[in-house]
């Protein structure tokens, strides 16, 4: 076995240290932002209030020195940091007590596996060895359970926060040229990215510590017990996809309808009353969802490979550094992904519209090669040169390169789907031209086409996650899968560094035509913009990978806690599980799609309102009402996001207490098979749709050109499909991710009381 | 255990009288059709070319003698019929070449077991007996793949002739009253629907006979050599609804995209140069598709069940009464829908439109009703009170009132998927409406709203039919779920009859329009198409759930067959599989859906071309050219079926060969729980589109006609929905049956070779 070359104490050293200098990393990024001042440097209010509204509305922008536009661009961003704030923290209300709830709910489940009992007693899996009470589990786990939520809530908040400080800034930077806004916005991105996996690192690290102060050294329960950090994250996640995902697109897909359909204004059009729900929408949803969605896949990851390497020879005879090893892979990623970042903001100087999407590609490049190397060093210090696996109740000799491997294919097979994500929907390829052109005979052919490349875009990267499973599998069973997914996660600054970026992009675009500047200003922010929609493809594209691969370490976890002998689909109790776990994802997404069709439906009527009632509104000279469409997306969002969140979570408490483990397995393993095709899907088509609608807006090709321009049928049948899109690319997709992540979780932390009373409904009869 | 009641002899009289009772009542309901003269009566020929193409488009019908109508409608109803053949002749061509090759490695594979050994072995299952050698099976089976494949074919064209035959009879008869057409179609439905169900039946008693005479006592052979003919059935009906699909689909787009929305002419206007192939579309996809498809299930679980009986008390007792228990089901259900079918024929008359869907479905409860006390006589009289069923390497007890409860569970499952699937399809309930309603913010929303009822559509028929597979799976196994399939199927006259029953209403209305009849005749073709737009709906949630119990039966035959002891999900190999299965309906989705699309386009350009080139084509002076649009459509279709068909039959090979069994397991349940979910919400998302639109069209309440007329907005939005949904319902969602059924029988005919010889990667590495 040998013990490995990094000493516990470093170990102990290295991660915290690691997780600060990622926090100070973000804060320079943040310091570096707001350098671009959002006041006028001098007193003067030359051009305020001149005439009116007409004025805020028509004037175009004059220049560098134009105070006017910084004062406009200040206003619009605080209306719509106002709108994000106001949103999260009336959603924060909610999911609190939800999170209260659910928080008694795990204790009183957990504490009743043994009565409530104090005693201590003999371990799970060491069974000659003695354990803390379940009681403890019960409390530690719920406690967990809140430290995940609110480092999640933490994670997104801070996100938006972020985001909407720099939106703004980006759209003032775009005056001095495409290159210093893409550092903008890109800065901002990585800002929300360090803290996220830095922070995300810190309070895992520091629960371990502190929890290890009660444990000792009963690490099977500790570690089960922190599983809960996956859980509060990942439910935190739940209703941050749904809950943003609703806000965002009832709101896009509202303003669209009427605004691009009706009344044949542009998009952003500050006439519109729907623009700031819209841009508030990026923030929430984007930002804040995609924020929550991977930090859950991260802790889930993280706890998934701690509590089967606490059963492993690692856990077995209290080697610290090796059981570690997910928490040091982490903090490799943050020292890569920080020297990744300065090749996009320092070593390298974007200069033309066309060298933004190289950019970021090779940023995603760059990282998966320095992280391999960063992986085998990780391997090589961290673990012994052989050491054993818990693989379904027998220890499973595994070798340290053997999990460089493991770690590496995940990290590679992040990039396949990255690149083939890309592929799909960049405007710059055939898929998305070919959607393009099928515009020509109008919005049916559109969808139709849409639809085949979004079903035609799960190929290969299912290939990939299978690959990958096939090969961690084999190599080290469950906690290779688990370390698989952590090394897809491993780069997740950047990862999210370059997702954050599009949303802020895309807000940057939409102030700078509320602001009413110039043409070309607009055209650099869209520029931006579209290459932020791929990258925007790409992060889904990581979510729903490393979604799969943790749900399957979750699942293996969940199987061996429950103490399963097998899975055999051939049994029906499993069967049917596997086929109702299939349907599930279908639920989901009608409930949420649904939710997104009546919410647009009611702005379509509120805006359709206004621009009847207002006088002088399409004119220009009155001033919409914009707090009412916020007000319509944060009720309609608030509301809705309740029956999918209760279906997630309550499916693996109600489908576990009364029909037991078998078909809960089944449940998992169909929502796990089949979700991740629908979510590659959907975030596929409609990422392809929204860019097929930018390719022939652009106009860059003579092909392109044949199509627009905007206005003309085949943009028209574009823009239904874009609309169609949003839904599908923003709310129903990326929410499943957390479909299935979150049952695995929440069914591992459930797992002892399962075991002890599950299948009420079998026992009866 | 106790014999049957029922004599072996009485049971070899019994099956292939039913089958000859069940041709003869087909072919009294062909005479009643055939009474409807399609010749004027008298030898006059009035009106004929008094003054060319004008008045052969704008004449207005002029009561029931006019001849000049009947020779019109004899005339459009030659050029469907003539078309539709000469498409499935062609078809029958390409699928030729493919059978035989196919057929030539049925042999190689299955003959290379032994190595092409013509010494007797020793049994599968009963070891201590002798078998007939390997190559015997080889022999047979390709037999009975050749003699599946034929009857498949015979099946399917037999259905367009009828229907071909019957199309303009309807439309002529609708002069008379809506009543008088409903029988007509209705009788043209049941003579297909008997004579499926019939020769089905007659061609499998008499193959188990005519092996009888080699395979004497070795009934474990005898039943596995007769799989092939289920093998054959499925894979014609493969190539018949993905061929069949692409063929309706692309006309049916082609000629709404330029008819509809570009020319603003009503669906089925002769001068649209498309409206031929459309109409030949519906005999050749809807009909001919269909039967083959239904056929195939029939075919396959009776194959299921057989091979399992087999290896159970009934085949090694040699108890042939029971071992033929599946067929005398079959029988029975002939007899019970012949008494059924009278119902709506004879014992009560339509008298108005609002009758018309009580009565179809009145159709469905009495035959279940019927049926459920036959299957309760069938049990009775044919099973011993005690007998033991093969269960995976075990023998299971099962009582005879277990397997009636199979059987019943399989048949009442149906009929609730049945109104499930009219619930969300048919626009007298609100799912529908509310997708008619949001047409109003336009053709966005209208697609967002119809794929979310398409995904809740799924919910209630999993949920029947993981129950059924639960019960009967619980109860008798492998060869409950074989039954329960069975009784899902064993109403199949019926269903067949009210399924054609759509596609001949939608022709008479085509030829209604094309014959220039009064705007009362559309009408009442009309009311009736509308109805059949329902039951088709119903038909293929029939279709889909039979496939899945099927393929569940074959699954589990294969997992005996091919002496796998477990299909663990938490295995690696079994895993990558399930993800794969999963992945291949998205995969052949893609393909199918794009292939409709790019067809489409062709057939817009030739549209296009039309009526740019040929001048007064718009004013109705000139003709257009039907015959183009047909071979386009015929090219199209038979060029576009080979990949997704090569991806079906390939995979089980490739991965059975290459992988292994275990593998090849996952893949088949992947691709069964993913599979199932996409046919369903696709054939009920296309079904409420289309009935959205006719809900809009017929303008029956205040709320359509608010919505309405034709030509409005929410109009137009709704056609863009109902021809996104064609592909959906008729190309995509219904293949994906076969493609679940096909890889699973696929999978059990050479289970024998991959048990042998499969999973060469993984024993070369």
């Amino acid at each position: 076995m040998g013990a490995a070359i990094l000493s516990d104490l470093l170990t102990q050293v290295l991660i915290p240290a690691t997780a600060v200098v990622g926090i100070a990393f973000a804060l320079m990024q943040w310091v570096l932002v707001s350098k671009v001042r959002l006041s006028p440097s001098e007193g003067d209010a030359a051009g305020t209030g001149k005439n009116g509204y007409s004025e805020y509305l028509i004037d175009e922008e004059e220049g560098l020195n134009d105070h006017n536009v910084v004062v406009k661009c200040a206003e619009i961003q605080s209306a719509i940091s106002e709108g994000a704030t106001s949103f999260l923290l009336t959603e924060y209300q909610y999911v609190g007590i939800f999170m209260a709830i659910f928080a008694a709910l795990i204790f009183l489940f957990l504490g009743s596996v043994e009565g409530f009992s104090t005693e201590s007693q003999p371990c799970t899996y060491s069974k000659d060895k003695t354990c803390k009470p379940a009681l403890a589990n019960a409390i530690f786990s719920t406690l967990s359970f809140l430290l995940g939520g609110t480092t999640s809530v933490v994670s997104g908040f801070l996100g938006m926060k972020i985001a909407t400080y720099a939106n703004a800034r980006t759209t003032l930077e775009a005056r001095k040229g495409v290159g210093k806004a893409f550092i903008t916005a890109f800065r901002s991105g990585a800002v929300m990215g360090f803290l996220l996996a830095a922070n995300g690192l810190l309070v895992l690290f520091l629960s371990i510590n502190l929890f290890k102060l009660y444990y000792g050294d009963d690490w099977e329960g500790l570690f089960e017990a922190i599983t809960g950090y996956g859980l509060g994250g990942s439910s935190m996640a739940l209703f941050g996809r749904v809950g943003g995902g609703i806000y965002t697109k009832a709101a896009d897909v509202g303003a669209d309808l009427v605004g691009k359909v009706e009344r044949n204004i542009p998009e952003d059009d500050p006439r519109n009353p729907a623009v700031i729900a819209d841009n508030v929408g990026d923030n929430v949803g984007d930002i804040a969802g995609m924020g929550s969605d991977l930090f859950g896949s991260y802790a889930e990851s993280s706890c998934a490979a701690l509590v089967v390497a606490s059963i492993s020879s690692f856990g077995i005879n209290h080697d610290l550094t090796a059981m570690l090893y997910p928490l040091l892979i982490s903090s490799m990623g943050i020292i890569v992904c920080l020297i990744t970042t300065l090749f996009a903001t320092d070593f390298f100087e974007i200069k033309a519209v066309k060298e933004i999407e190289p950019s970021l590609k090779k940023q995603l490049i760059i990282s998966t090669v320095l992280m391999t190397a960063g992986i085998a060093v990780v391997s090589w210090v961290a673990l012994p040169s052989t050491f054993t696996i818990f693989n379904f109740g027998a220890q499973k000799s595994v070798k340290n390169w053997e999990l460089f491997f493991c770690v590496a294919i995940g990290l590679w097979a992040g990039l396949v789907i990255g690149f083939v994500t890309e592929y799909y929907t960049s405007n710059a390829y055939s898929p998305v031209q070919d959607v393009a052109d099928s515009c020509r005979t109008g919005a049916a052919t559109n969808v139709i086409f849409g639809l085949a490349l979004g079903y035609k875009s799960v190929i290969i990267p299912i290939f990939a996650i299978a690959v990958s499973i096939f090969v961690s599998f084999s190599l080290a069973a469950m906690y290779g899968i688990a370390v698989a997914a952590l090394g897809m996660l491993s780069t997740i600054a950047t990862g999210l560094a370059i997702d954050a970026y599009g949303p802020i992009s895309d807000n940057a675009g939409g102030i700078a035509e509320m602001a009413g500047m110039s043409h070309r200003i607009r055209e650099r922010t869209d520029a931006l913009d579209a290459a932020g929609n791929t990258t925007a493809a790409i992060g889904k594209g990581f979510a729903i990978g490393s979604a799969a691969l943790v749900s399957l370490a979750l699942f293996g976890a969940f199987v061996s806690r429950a103490a399963i002998p097998s899975v055999d689909v051939l049994t029906p109790k499993v069967f049917i599980g596997l086929l109702v776990g299939a349907m599930l994802p279908y639920w989901f997404s009608a409930m949420t799609m649904k939710s997104v069709g009546s919410a647009a439906l009611k702005m379509v009527e509120e805006v359709r309102r206004q621009f009847n009632t207002i006088p002088g509104l399409m004119e220009g000279t009155a001033r919409p009402d914009y707090t009412n469409c916020v007000k319509i997306s944060t009720d309609a969002s608030i509301r809705e996001m309740i029956p999918p969140g209760a279906l997630v979570m309550l499916t693996p408490l109600v489908v576990g207490t009364l029909f037991g483990v078998e078909t809960l397995s089944g449940v998992l393993a169909g929502s796990l098979v089949s979700g991740v095709q629908i979510a590659i899907s959907a975030s596929n088509t409609g990422g392809a749709w929204d860019n097929a609608k930018k390719y022939i807006e652009a106009g860059a090709s003579e092909h392109a050109r044949s199509l627009g321009p905007k206005g003309s049928d085949p943009h028209k049948a574009a823009v239904i499909g874009d609309t169609i899109g949003d839904p599908l690319k923003d709310t129903s997709g990326p929410s499943l991710n957390i479909l299935i992540k979150l049952m695995a979780v929440e069914s591992l932390v459930f797992a002892p009381f399962f075991a002890t009373h599950g299948g009420l409904l079998f026992k009866l009869f």
